[in-house]
């Protein structure tokens, strides 16, 4: 059994039978919605302090507001979200590659083939961490969709814990 | 100060004062990856049984493998992850609209120039949970990319915290 799969098949059990918030509402009961990154190192739950059922999470490479955008509309605008926190991390994979490398290795770990089904792929890498929560969090203010929506920049520190406001 | 703020603001400290895993490394140490919905009634963490550091988890608006398609080929290709887990759930949201559905509510709401910034773009909703987890993995299974990489399909129950296997 692969290990994703034994680490579930494992664990789940014990997490349903002690479970007791079968009856929280599809909308998020706090209104929020988080946009992380799929980083290894964070457990937003614990390290934000959401409640279940509190808050929508949105996570990708990077925490990339572009890349989420699509989640974001329907946070907002169907399940009616009004706050964003966007929280980028320390260490992040995102800062250390171009797109012209990742599709090197693309290239070079699985082939020519391979390599055209990311040719027009943008991997949204960032060369600086603190710019990029600022350009996000601008480029989502400067969206129509986010009139009346309350917008904040994080870093996450994947080496103490801690998180601090950036904008 | 907004919910997400200040639960944030709240509970980081003592989760910064009681964090003693600052060493970990940047690749996932499970070599996987969990790609789920970012329902609020989800804590992948804890009902997926995933160890900090194990795994990355990809989090968007029915967990659609279309959407965190570049998410998937940067923790594959770039970080090494071999087994990709599909997680959806009972009770999504995107069993319950249309795109035109969406549209019409984020014309309603938002108006005109709002409407413009969506008009292109596929929410991915879906009719049926199951369905939706077997065509997510099959449509997975047919990239080159994913070659040599496990990748199963599971329904996670927002009423009993239990997950199933699909495919």
């Amino acid at each position: 059994m692969s290990q994703g799969t034994q680490n579930l098949v494992e664990g789940n059990p014990s997490y349903a039978a002690n479970f007791t918030q079968g009856d929280l509402a599809l909308p998020p009961a706090q209104k929020y919605v988080v946009l992380t990154c799929m980083d290894a190192r964070i457990d937003p739950t614990r390290a934000f302090n959401i409640p279940l059922g509190a808050a929508h999470v949105i996570r990708n490479a990077g925490a990339s507001a572009r890349d989420g955008f699509r989640s974001l509309v329907i946070s907002q605008q169907l399940l009616g979200t009004v706050e964003v926190l966007v929280v980028k991390h320390t260490g992040c994979g995102m800062l250390t590659f171009t797109n012209a490398a990742a599709k090197d290795v693309v290239k070079k770990n699985k082939g020519d083939e391979a390599l055209k089904e990311v040719e027009d792929l943008d991997f949204l890498p960032f060369p600086d961490l603190e710019d990029a929560v600022k350009e996000d969090v601008e480029w989502l203010k400067g969206k129509k969709l986010e009139e009346g929506v309350t917008i904040s920049g994080w870093v996450y520190e994947v080496e103490t814990g801690k998180a601090r406001k950036v904008v």
